[in-house]
């Protein structure tokens, strides 16, 4: 089959013939229509992940064929009993395990949700580790209520927008903070209230004096910019971590006591959180956005384009029949 | 009456004659007969508290007696109606309303409970405002289980011995931390399992050779050293932080969200709380350690060793009848 293959960290990929997988007993070779990226296919690239094999196909996120039926991929496995953290043997779809940079993909049979029938190939492959990701960190970890008002930080990226996306449908009010004017207007015409440019030195001034009182924040930074969520948060509010791209997170202790705060960790989640995250994908009729379509031969170039921080939602690959 | 009474920031304070309280409305006059020091006692002789009126009566800890029944204070008033965070009008014993410090304060009616029997007058005093911060810590934030393995730094402190304790008769595997050997050999006393320095630098080391995969994490210090303790907890765990002596709490995002950590600010607790956590005293049979009990006369020289750190246990002041 056709793939883009990972040869070695900081080489470029390169697209063309790689074996076929097998399939063993339980699992099934799911045909690809359309594959996206995500942060975690960079940074294996640049040798930033352990246990790196290669050569081999990255790729988490795919939508596709299986026996005539359209599916979407849950891009965990394992995660075993416990819905609080995932097993040690928890792993995601490429990397160790061959991805959906690929014509086809082999996954275990119970890995396959249906595709929600209002989403094109591209949009549904947008939806799975974003959608996932931002379900729990919305609803299970920060348990958000209809009216409540949230800040999703770093908007732009694909789980950003997709929590934006999520938080709004169930009836919050979201803010954003973004790097780039334009992606805050983008994330306007979305339904969001509002935004600053986490660039401008006052931004937390600029922002405290549009919303205060945050419900929930869901961030993917740290930093030294993380203390001024905690004070951003109402008493008894909630801050979610599914990333740290700004590296060290710093917070007043005081200001995390006396006001009750709460900061949850999370990451993927479980199948159970896959299949509700789906449900509510298609009962909201809710479209991940899709920054830009590649072909898988110009795969570089997509990788490029999330190194940069230039996308505004999902970065997807058109797979070639 | 006479009284321990604090003039200015700054300034010695001044045992002599003070204006009894009048009760009003629903109000009592507890005729005391022991109290104990706070951190917060200390910091508002220090300037350190917005809202300082003075002359006042300091103290949020006391036990007396109040019509023939032997009583203790729940130092917290004006919780208000969402167990999560305390209303705007919650305000603590001891200023701005006058506290503990003297022959005889003023209380609601609701704030009194019955002191457990097996306790000296001493060592009521001593359970209050700790054990309701330490209560609250354990079961409402961290949800504390039989079995688990918890670890309370910093130990020495009324509300980080309370926190042990506590989770001692919840059958929970205690391990500590202090900054003193002495401290260390008087907690293992206590039924703790061990315990490290954390002046000695490669204290975290040590620590995770001898217990790994904390449940339930209690800290007051933050600091740099906030880092290690993340990076202590097991998958799925948590941390409470009641305090800050250490200043800005740093930590890596990486750390929290890939194993779902969280970090829960607390601070004293509900009517609910003080209620439960006095049952679970007197069924346990807890006995709250006081380090020493000094007149009020003498009351500047408790402060001192409360400011300095030197205290293993509450400091308590005996009331002249």
């Amino acid at each position: 089959m056709k793939a883009l293959v990972y040869n070695a960290p900081g080489e470029a990929l390169q697209f063309g013939d790689y074996p076929d997988p097998a399939p063993g007993d339980g699992e099934v070779l799911v045909q690809l229509r359309a594959a996206a990226l995500n942060h975690r296919d960079v940074f294996i690239t640049q040798g930033l992940y352990p246990n790196i094999r290669t050569p081999s196909v990255l790729g988490s996120d795919g939508a596709g064929l299986y026996n005539g039926r359209e599916v979407i991929i849950n891009p965990g496995t394992g995660w075993g009993d416990n819905p609080a953290y995932p097993s040690r043997n928890y792993q995601v779809l490429g990397m160790p395990i061959d991805g959906t940079f690929a014509q086809r993909v082999l996954v275990s049979a119970d890995r396959l949700a249906s595709k929600p029938a209002h989403l094109s190939w591209e949009q549904a492959a947008a939806l799975p580790l974003g959608g996932l990701t931002a379900y729990r960190a919305l609803f299970t970890k920060a348990r958000l209520q209809s009216g409540q008002r949230v800040l999703v930080t770093g908007i732009g990226g694909g789980v950003a927008l997709m929590t934006a996306q999520l938080a709004l449908a169930a009836g919050a009010e979201v803010w954003v903070t973004s790097g780039s004017a334009e992606k805050l207007q983008r994330a306007k015409k979305l339904g969001i209230t509002g935004g600053v440019n986490y660039r401008d030195a006052d931004w937390q001034k600029q922002l405290s004096a549009l919303a205060v009182d945050f419900d929930v924040i869901v961030d993917s930074a740290g930093g030294e910019a993380f203390a001024h969520l905690v004070r951003l948060c109402r008493p008894g509010g909630c801050i979610v971590v599914y990333g740290g791209g700004k590296g060290l997170a710093t917070f007043s202790p005081q200001h995390l006591f006396w006001r009750q705060i709460s900061i949850h960790g999370t990451s993927m989640g479980t199948d159970q959180e896959f299949q509700d995250m789906v449900d509510f994908v298609a009962q909201h009729r809710i479209t991940p956005v899709v920054d830009s379509v590649y072909s898988l031969s110009d795969g570089n170039n997509a990788f490029q384009r999330m190194d940069r921080g230039l996308q505004f939602g999902k970065i997807v690959f058109s797979i070639p029949q």
